[in-house]
This record gives structure tokens, C-alpha cells and sequence, in this order.
């Protein structure tokens, strides 16, 4: 591969954005698109969220609130304020700044714009050089069934409980009907590289798979695919993949990751932390390519070298 | 009238919604209904936006901008900022604070509320003390014939042009079939004296008086109705009633508000400064009882006192 790499990369919410954001600042213009999770889409007072969508946006425009991984830097919350003054108690904190993204948004597709659509003209305006794209214009809501709790929708169940009641089950609801869009289908028809960004992979990769033919197309690749692992040492760096493994019978570990993506991905990337797990793993999956680096991003260049790295490695492997 | 009289106030925005303070200030909890012009209603990516609703509840809840009469206080616009940061080139401002109101409002009538009932929230949430009601629930939207730009919807009249072109015709488009509500002909039952606050008698008051019943429930009232002249020296304080009398065939003076409210008012209250009409005009129209006092409202104590003026010159001759 001598020239730079066409570069499709699956992500959800913010552990997946910074990966995104590494690929985004190393590739050229255009090179890079990341088909984006839209299981957590929601209505609330009747503006529809993309909050995965947003996030990975908002990261790339370099305009994300550091301190939490979603939202705008520079928030305000005037809005918020006046809503209590309603008697409205929302759990859902929307900003004075995010929500022109909503808005526009929920008027777009009340106007018969696809989700693509909207989302290729916000990315536009917030002047991002590559693709940002739902994996569906199609609807898809995760619905989590909980002991606690009964059925969850995904931001009820991530926001307002706190990824605290017990799992028993995942439903990704229209996913039997979500079709890929005909812009994914091109962006992986061009692809050199695919990359299933360190996201949660049963939360946010896995509504993904279940759009009908993204399975499919990414277990029927001619180019390599690489995942990074989520976990180091056996948990999450934010969020409840771990906790969310063990209650659906998943091993958070090395080798429960390379379950969860067998005949998906080429290569996995674990921290270095878990270089110890390397060796048992990879006689379980002799296939597969097991490579360790730092994966926890903290900074910015922290992004772009696991970034580098990934790209390093396949390069190598595939010249 | 021993006890304290109950009003029904018609007003449109800023000079009505001064009155309508005035008479709340004075009156007990409940004495006072405000019914609120929709003609001006209309739909802003996506919101439903009730203008002069929200400026009669924002001024009798304390709680508007007193600069420029409409809005609230203490606003923040960091949702416009954002807006124009994804192209757009809003001509109607939408406060961050302002913004709950239209998307709680929205997002009720989609579930099937009706404009009353969430006004009454709102109205409860802000603790305002009386009523305030829109004149219909049905669809009213005021259409301004222009020569130099053809058809306007009343906001792109008044926000985006600035009331500049000169008008040769309006339309109330669904005031065919547009009602009063229930509790607005429950309010015109109970009301010892009408109001007709001082705004813009062919912008604000003439969409009222178009809905199926209310011109008529004036004409027929059996307690005494009072309106106050938009004008002084012949001049609007605020917006565009001299201009609009004139391009719409009627004189700008007391004269001409005369004529307009001939046989729905009983008392018309002008300015002090033109108490020189008051004898040609009283001559032409004997059974009118002319009152002249300080109709101008800057402070909030002048909105108090010539309410104080109403209800005592309507209680002397009632008595």
C-alpha cells in the first residue's frame, strides 16, 4: 500500500471517536469515513438525538467537550435552567449550543432529508475532510432488558439509570428491516483498511452488525480488519463494557474480545498492560494477529499514534 | 361594582402586554383574563413559535426583557451562535432561555395538547396569578399583502422586513373556521369589563376580532368594553400602527381609532397630549365616552396607573 489507505472505521460513542479522530488527523482529505452506531437515537421533547453521531462529530471537528468526551467545549446550559423552571427534571442534559444540532436536525428529517444528508451537511459546516455516516437511514433502537428495571431504551437505561441494573438481553429493534445506506456500501467497496474503533462492542458495534448486510460485508472482506480491544486489564476505560460482557457471558478479557469478533477482524490491538494475555490467546486463534501497544488515549497525540500504529501495521502486513 | 371587577383583556404583544401587567398588578388572583392574539404564530425550524403569547406570560411573570419588551431577561444566545456556525442566517432571534418555551410548546401540540392547555401550564409554572388564553386553538395566521414583496407571513412582515413595504391588504387565513375556545367564551361570560389593550388594531387586534364569534361577543356584550389608543400625536409608540392606518385607508388619530372600534367600544382612554381631539371626535361619536390620561408606559408603575384609571373611571360610570 504506498499510497495512503481508504480507511472505513465503525465507532459509537466517545472511546470510538477518539480513535476516529486519530485516523482523521493521519489520513488525507476523504480518506477516512466512520459509519457511526444510530441504536442510541432517541426522541426527547420531541427533537431527535443522534448522540453517538454527534459525538464522533463534534471530536473530529475538534470542538468536543474534553472534559467529558460528549458534548460541545463552551457549553451553556440557559436552556436547561429554564426548562426546570417549567417543572420539567431533565435527565438528559442538552446544551444551548447542542441543541442547534438537534434542531436542525429533527426539521431536516420532519422535511424528508435522510439522516445521511443532515449529517453530511453538518459535517460540511463544521469544516471535517472526511465522511461521517449513520450506519441506517433506517430506524434501529437498542432496547436493553434488564433485571431490574424490565425493557430499557438505551438512554434510559445509560443516562438516567447509569448503566446500573443487571442485563439479561440486547434487542436491536428494526434492525430485521435497517438497511446499510448506499453511502456505507461505497465507502466499503473503496476500503483498504477496516477498523472496528474501541467502542463498546455489544452497545455500539453490535447494533452496527446488526444493520442487515454489515455482518456480511465485513465477514466477506478482501482487506484486512482490525479491532482495538476496549478493555485494559480487564475493564473498560469508561462506561460498562466490562460489567456488560460478564452479565451476557462474555470473559472481559483478551480472549473475550477475540470471541466476541472471530471471522470479523485480522488483527487485534491490546494494550500493553495485557501483553501477558498475548501468548494463551493467540494459540486459541492462531489466525489472528495480536498486537500490543498503548491504547489508552488520553491525549490528542495520544490518538494519532494508536492511529499510526494500526496503520503502520497493516501496512506491513499486507505490503 | 363593590368587589373587585373581572376582566377580559384582548391583546396582541409589547404595548398590550404592558396594560394586561397593569391590570394582573392590581386585580386578584383569577380577575384577570388575557386573550392573546395567534395571528403572528408561526413555525421556525420545526418550533411553534407563539410571539405574543409568550411576551403577555414573560411580562406578567417579571420575568421579560424590558429593553425591548419582548424576550426574556437576562437572555443567552449561544444556540444562535451555534445555529450560524452551521450556515444558517436566522432573522428571528431565539434566545437559549426563550427556546424551552417553543420546544415544551412544540413538542405538547404533537402529543395532542391543545395551545390553552400548555399556555395554562406555562402560566402555572411561571406563577402568574391569572389567566392568560390564546383567542383560538384552531389555526389563525395573519398574511400580509405587500407591493413591494407580494404575500408575507406576518413574521417575515414585522422580523425580517422590518414592517418596511407598504401594505394594501391583510388575510387571516383560517379565521373561516377559527373559534373561540371554550374557556375563552367561559371568561366573556363571567367578565364584568372588556379591555382592549393598546396594540396594533389591524396587526394584532383585527386577527382576535376575526376568529368565528369574538366580534360578536363584543358587539353583543352587556358590560362596558375600553380600549386605548395605540396612538400619541398621531404616532405608534412602538411599531408600525401609523404607517399600517394609513396605507390601510384610515386616518392616524384619535379619529380614526374611533372609527376602527366603532361599536365595540364604549370608552376609548387617549393620551393626555392629544386632548385637543377630544371634542371634534366626542361630536362625531356621542355615545363614546373619551377619557384622557398618560397612556404612555415606561415604567412599570405606569402600566399600574392607567389600569388604576380604567377600572375606576368603568367603576364611577357603572355605578
Amino acid at each position: 500500500m504506498r499510497q495512503a489507505p481508504k480507511v472505513v472505521a465503525f465507532a459509537g460513542g466517545v472511546g470510538g471517536a477518539k480513535l476516529a479522530h486519530g485516523l482523521a488527523m493521519l489520513l488525507p482529505a476523504g480518506h477516512l469515513t466512520v459509519v457511526v452506531n444510530v441504536g442510541d437515537d432517541f426522541s426527547h421533547y420531541g427533537l431527535h438525538i443522534s448522540p453517538d453521531l454527534d459525538t464522533v462529530m463534534y471530536t473530529l471537528a475538534g470542538i468536543a467537550n474534553p472534559a467529558t468526551g460528549w458534548g460541545l467545549a463552551d457549553e451553556s446550559w440557559q436552556f436547561l435552567a429554564m426548562l426546570e423552571r417549567y417543572g420539567e427534571a431533565p435527565w438528559f442534559r442538552l446544551g444551548d449550543r447542542d441543541l442547534a444540532t438537534h434542531i436542525l436536525r429533527t426539521h431536516a428529517l420532519a422535511q424528508g432529508e435522510t439522516l445521511t444528508q443532515i449529517t453530511q451537511r453538518f459535517v460540511e459546516q463544521l469544516d471535517i475532510s472526511h465522511h461521517i455516516l449513520p450506519v441506517t437511514d433506517d430506524r434501529l433502537a437498542t432496547v436493553i432488558e434488564t433485571v431490574e428495571e424490565g425493557f430499557l431504551n438505551f438512554q434510559h437505561y445509560f443516562v438516567k439509570y447509569r448503566w446500573q441494573p443487571t442485563v439479561i438481553g440486547l434487542n436491536f429493534e428494526g434492525s430485521d428491516r435497517a438497511r446499510l445506506t448506499e453511502a456505507v456500501h461505497h465507502a466499503l467497496s473503496e476500503a483498504d483498511v477496516l477498523v472496528i474503533c474501541p467502542s463498546n462492542p455489544l452497545l455500539s458495534i453490535a447494533p452496527i452488525l446488526a444493520v442487515q448486510g454489515a455482518r456480511q460485508a465485513i465477514e466477506q472482506r478482501r482487506v484486512p480488519c482490525v479491532t482495538v480491544s476496549p478493555l485494559i486489564s480487564g475493564k473498560a476505560v469508561k462506561g460498562p463494557t466490562d460489567k456488560l460482557m460478564r452479565e451476557m457471558g462474555l470473559l472481559p478479557t483478551t480472549e473475550g474480545i477475540a470471541t466476541y469478533y472471530e471471522g470479523l477482524v485480522d488483527v487485534l490491538v491490546i494494550d500493553r498492560d495485557d501483553h501477558h494475555e498475548l501468548a494463551p490467546v493467540q494459540a486459541r486463534f492462531p489466525d489472528l494477529s495480536i498486537v500490543h501497544t498503548q491504547t489508552l488515549m488520553r491525549t490528542i497525540a495520544d490518538r494519532q499514534t494508536l492511529a499510526h500504529r494500526i496503520l503502520n501495521y497493516v501496512s506491513e502486513v499486507t505490503l
